[in-house]
């Protein structure tokens, strides 16, 4: 390469993303969306649209086999991809998976890969239809595809959310990234002293939040019983902050949200504090909740306000550049996105 | 892992697909095909099915870049998924990349990676519609997965197969082969003497075929134009024989082919006598000829037979575990199968 070369480290992966995004226009009729949602959205027939949506996973990127069980790695590798499809208000049908790995991996270490693959595609209804196996150098890489399947009139995209519409989180935030903070330590503990055990029982949730996340394919379901369809949605993978970022950038629309709304699980806020995090951030900026981060009108805001697993936690206003958190002492500060990135970190 | 660990070598790349395979049967009434053809078969809605495919590409396994060019590299990853689709009598239109790459790769090469993809795009009227980017310990890994669409009824697979069926396979087969062996040469030499420039201009169209290939989406438009639908197909990735074992074993069938009727072009034999190798080898095993092979009703014989890049090799008959080519001596001699195994090589 010549003296004028780029470093990706300096776009970052978003801002390679755009340069990527850039160069290419979508041609055939029946690509309806294509790069910048949770899925792309392809016209199978008449109303009949197809969601795509791909993600790929690098050892000693994504994921420690040193804590990670390996069938806990399948199950969530396909579960990350449900939640885009449910994200897009889709429902998930089939998956391709590829996997390259070194001669490190066993027969048996394959097997419990796809036994977690199973049992995620059982749960969530998905075919594995198709993929590649092949060898790497080093290393453990998985790539999935999930197809998913909705009517063009039910997709829900990034864009939409209109001023005065309800922005709405499932479940707690946060908890993923407290899991995370927990099975490092004790892996620093571990090889300190391989004699010791570890003692995950108190911060099994959390754990159990990072290691196999669910796709929350329910709520999908229970919008559609309760007769709403939100004006844009988004899952919650790089942390509550990035997403509301994203929501607010592709509708164009102002964030509020109030810092007594967030749900934090009470597990997570006193691990957090054990560990002498403050819980509202971990809870903003953690990512890996795969939480559904979502608007609705205020005229549906009757529909789903008993549903135990949906959370109110602010509105969408007009001015489009102010995204803020009205705090607990109500204190008006600004949000900031704190995502992962890969290429910066 | 315990003493009963199984390498994976041990096997091989088919054997771990059939293992994977086994423990998955199909749910949604919408996945009319798995795995085992070139692609999946999804029906949409009504005689309307997609087709999804999917190939992992891995540095130091399936591309050198000390002579690959990485533009090349990016068409080539689409063109042999694009080669699925056809392989399956359908029409590719849409491409997901996912790529992930060590901070060895500046902006630069990822911007000439797209610019083959896009390329690529272009050429085959498909569109780019979604991706992952993400860092990777080392190297390049790319895994591509192109979505492609045919009515119900248009769709050949490789079983279908009917004795009396006549074998064709499209343009000429082993340049793929021997362009890579004639790059593999000059490496060695350059590696021995970096002053020296190398001298391809004589090996132009087998490099070509090697660096550069085409998926053969204007054979099914011929087909279709003919008025002729295969009875089985399959795009040859493997090579030759390996992919007429697949036609063999899905149709149920057994195979005679001639040795004077396999298509071989006159420098790609030239050269595989220059590297001391039997050209008719190099045609049966090589791969990466991307390629149709298929096989047609005897009454379609006459809609084809003018097309100057489609070549009759030879015939079905039903004795199935009978797979032979007559040699130039009139001699009858079983085939063999010598595909790529990446986990077994």
């Amino acid at each position: 390469m010549s003296e004028k070369r780029i470093e990706i480290s300096q776009l970052g992966e978003f801002g390679l993303i755009d340069r990527i995004n850039r160069q290419f226009t979508l041609k055939n009729e029946s690509s309806l969306k294509g790069i910048g949602d949770d899925a792309a959205v392809i016209q199978a027939s008449g109303d009949e649209c197809m969601l795509v949506s791909t993600d790929m996973l690098v050892e000693g990127i994504h994921f420690d086999l040193s804590y990670v069980p390996i069938q806990h790695l399948g199950y969530k590798a396909v579960a990350v991809n449900v939640s885009d499809i449910a994200a897009m208000n889709g429902k998930a049908e089939q998956i391709t998976v590829s996997i390259a790995l070194s001669n490190r991996f066993s027969v048996e270490a394959v097997d419990a890969l796809y036994q977690g693959i199973k049992t995620a595609c059982e749960n969530y209804n998905v075919d594995l239809v198709g993929g590649d196996t092949t060898s790497s150098a080093a290393g453990l890489v998985i790539s999935i595809t999930v197809l998913g399947r909705a009517p063009k009139s039910k997709i829900v995209y990034r864009k939409g959310a209109q001023v005065n519409d309800i922005i709405c989180v499932t479940g707690d935030l946060g908890a993923a990234f407290m899991g995370l903070q927990v099975l490092e330590r004790e892996k620093q503990v571990f090889m300190a002293d391989p004699g010791m055990q570890p003692s995950l029982e108190k911060y099994e949730y959390m754990v159990g939040r990072q290691l196999k996340p669910e796709a929350r394919t329910d709520i999908v379901f229970d919008l559609e019983e309760a007769g709403v369809k939100p004006t844009s949605m988004i899952d919650v993978s790089d942390g509550l902050v990035s997403e509301l970022f994203h929501l607010s950038r592709h509708s164009e629309v102002g964030i509020r949200i109030y810092e007594d709304k967030v749900p934090i699980d009470h597990m997570t806020f006193e691990t957090a504090v054990e560990f002498k995090l403050d819980p509202i951030t971990c809870a903003l900026n953690g990512g890996e909740d795969y939480e559904l981060l979502f608007t609705i009108r205020q005229e549906d805001q009757e529909k789903i306000k008993k549903h135990p697993d949906i959370h109110m936690i602010g509105y969408v206003h007009d001015r489009k550049n102010e995204r803020v958190m009205i705090t607990k002492q109500g204190n008006t500060v600004p949000l900031r996105a704190q995502g992962w990135d890969h290429f910066t970190e």
